[in-house]
C-alpha cells in the first residue's frame, strides 16, 4: 500500500520574502510549491498538505480595522476559515492543473477544517502570539473599551508611534474535528489539503465546539494530524534544507539523520531558535514520540530527495 | 439506499433582514437553519448542502477598498474561495454541535469547490451584476485606470454621488471540478457542504482551470452538482413557503405540485419574479428537465414537510 506523507509547508511555500502579497504572487509561488509535491505523488506517495497563513490573516486583519466603521468584523477564527477557504483554493486549483498536465488523475480536495485545543491550555492566561495591524496609544485605550476581549500589548518601543499590537494565544492543538473526513479521503485516494493556518481554533465544551480566539502553530496542528492518520512521514518543507546546530555562528553543522531522544536534548539545550526552526524540531519530536516513524525538515526543492534519499534532517524513533 | 437531497439555502439562511451582519448574528442564522436540516438526516435523507454568499463578498469588497493602501486586494474567485472557508466552517461546525447533541455520528465536511464556466459565456459580454462598494464619477474613473479589466456601470440616478458600481458577469455553471470528490463523500455517508456562493468561478482552457471574475447564481450551481450526483430531490428553501402566480395580486396563488411542462410555460410567460423567484424557478426546471425527479421550493421551516409530506412548490418530470 502507499504510504502517507504529511506534509506541512513554511511560509515560503505561498510568499517569498519580498512579495507584496498579491494574488497573482500566491499562485506563483503555491504553484512552484504544488509542481514539488506532484513529485512525490509521482513517486508513488499519499499526500495530506497543510500550509500556513500568517500573513493572510495579517492583511484580512488590516482590511477588517480599515473597514470597521462600514462592516463588521469577523472573529479570528472566522479569519482562518476564510484563508483556509483562500489558500485551500489556489492549493487545490494548482495541483488539479499539474495532476492533469501529467495526466494522472487523482482528485484534489481542500477541506474547511477545526482544530481542537483546550481552554485550559496556559496560553490563553498570557496570550503572546502578536497580529494585526499595529495601533498607537490612543487607538490602543480606545480598543480596550471597543472590543474588551482584546488582549493588547506594547510590542515596540516608546519611541514608536504605532506600538501597540493585538496579542493572542497560541494553543496547543489536541484533535483534528473533521479527522473522519480526512481519513476516509486518504483512504479513496485523494489528496487532501486540510488543517490550514494550524487549523481553525476551536474549544470543545458540553455545548459542543466554538471557535477561540487564538493562532495555532501550522507544524504542531500538522504534527498532530499526522499522528492522527498515523502518517508514515511527517514532512516539514521551510526556507533552509536541514536544521542546523549553532545556526549562524562558524561551528554551524546540518542535522542528518538523527534519533529523537537525541534531537530532544539539543533541543532542550536551546540549540534552535525560537519562534524560527525551535517549533519546526518540536513538531516533530512530538510526530515521533507518539509513534510517528519518521518526520523530516528540509527545503521545499529537496523535499523528493529527503524522501528518496534521506537528504535532510530525519528524525526517527 | 437513503436518498440525496441536494440543499440550497436562500440568504435567510445566513442573514435575516435587518441584521448588521456580524459573525454572532450570521452564527445564531446558521444554527437555526441547520437544525431544520438535521431534521431532514433524522427523516433519513443524505444532504449535500449548497448556500448563497452575497453580502458576505460585498463586505469583503468593502473592506478591501477601504484597506487598499495597505493591502493587495484578492480578485473575485479568491474572495468567493473565502466566503467558501467562512461560510463552510459555520455550517461545518453548527452541524457537528447540533448531530452530537442528538447523538448522530454523521461526519461533516465543507469543500473548497470550483464551478466550471465557459468562457464564451455571454455574460461576459455584458456583465449584469453589480458587486461591492458604491462610488462617486471620480471614483469610478480613477478605477478605470487603475482597474482596467473591470466593468463599472452607472446604477442609480444622477442626483446620486455614489452612483457607479462594479458589474460583473453571471454565467451559467457547466461543471463542477471537485464532483469525484463529492460523489466519494456522500458515499462514504458523510454530509457535504459544496459549491458555497455557487462555487469559485473558475474558466477550463487548455492550461487548466482558472479564476474568473464572475459570481454564478446558487440555485443554478446547486441545480448542476444534484444533476451531478444524481440527487433525489432538488430542495431550495426560501423566505416563502411557494413559488407564487400573480405574486402580490388579489389573485395571488401558491404553485403546488406541477409537472415541468407546465412550470416551464409559466416560467417562459414572465410569471415569476426576475432576481427573485425567476432563478430558483429556472434551476428547478434544469435540474428535472436533466433528468432530475423532484425539485422542491419552500420555506426554511417547512423543509421537512415539504420532503415528508408533499407540501410547498413541487416540481416533478
Amino acid at each position: 500500500m502507499a504510504k502517507t506523507i504529511m506534509v506541512a509547508l513554511g511560509g515560503n511555500a505561498i510568499k517569498a520574502a519580498d512579495d507584496k502579497g498579491t494574488a497573482e504572487e500566491q499562485l506563483a509561488n503555491v504553484y512552484k510549491t504544488s509542481r514539488e509535491l506532484v513529485k512525490l505523488i509521482k513517486a508513488g506517495y499519499k499526500l495530506v498538505v497543510t500550509h500556513g497563513n500568517g500573513p493572510q490573516v495579517g492583511n484580512l486583519l488590516i482590511q477588517q480595522e480599515e473597514g470597521k466603521s462600514m462592516v463588521p468584523d469577523m472573529p479570528l477564527d472566522v479569519v482562518g476559515a476564510m484563508t483556509q477557504g483562500q489558500l485551500g483554493y489556489m492549493f487545490e486549483q494548482a495541483l488539479e492543473n499539474i495532476l492533469a498536465e501529467e495526466d494522472l488523475h487523482i482528485p484534489v480536495v481542500a477541506i474547511v477544517n477545526q482544530d481542537v485545543v483546550s481552554a485550559d491550555d496556559p496560553g490563553f492566561k498570557d496570550p503572546t502570539k502578536p497580529i494585526g495591524p499595529f495601533f498607537t496609544k490612543a487607538e490602543a485605550e480606545a480598543l480596550a473599551t471597543e472590543k474588551p476581549d482584546w488582549v493588547i500589548k506594547q510590542v515596540k518601543p516608546e519611541s514608536i508611534e504605532k506600538r501597540f499590537r493585538r496579542v493572542v494565544a497560541s494553543p496547543i492543538p489536541i484533535d483534528n474535528t473533521e479527522i473522519d473526513v480526512i481519513r476516509k479521503l486518504i483512504d479513496s485516494g485523494c489528496i487532501v489539503i486540510a488543517s490550514g493556518g494550524g487549523g481553525i481554533p476551536v474549544v470543545r465544551d458540553e455545548h459542543g465546539l466554538h471557535g477561540t480566539a487564538a493562532v495555532i502553530d501550522k507544524d504542531l496542528a500538522g504534527a498532530k494530524l499526522a499522528e492522527l492518520i498515523k502518517a508514515d512521514i511527517f514532512l516539514i518543507l521551510t526556507d533552509v534544507d536541514h536544521a542546523k546546530l549553532n545556526y549562524g555562528k562558524p561551528n554551524e553543522m546540518n542535522v542528518g539523520e538523527i534519533r529523537v531522544d537525541e534531537m530532544k536534548r539539543l533541543a532542550e539545550g536551546g540549540d534552535f531558535l525560537k519562534g524560527s526552526m525551535g517549533p519546526k524540531v518540536n513538531a516533530c519530536i512530538k510526530f515521533v514520540e507518539n509513534g510517528g516513524n519518521r518526520a523530516i525538515i528540509t527545503s521545499l526543492d529537496r523535499a523528493c530527495e529527503a524522501i528518496t534519499e534521506g537528504y535532510g534532517t530525519q528524525i526517527v524513533g
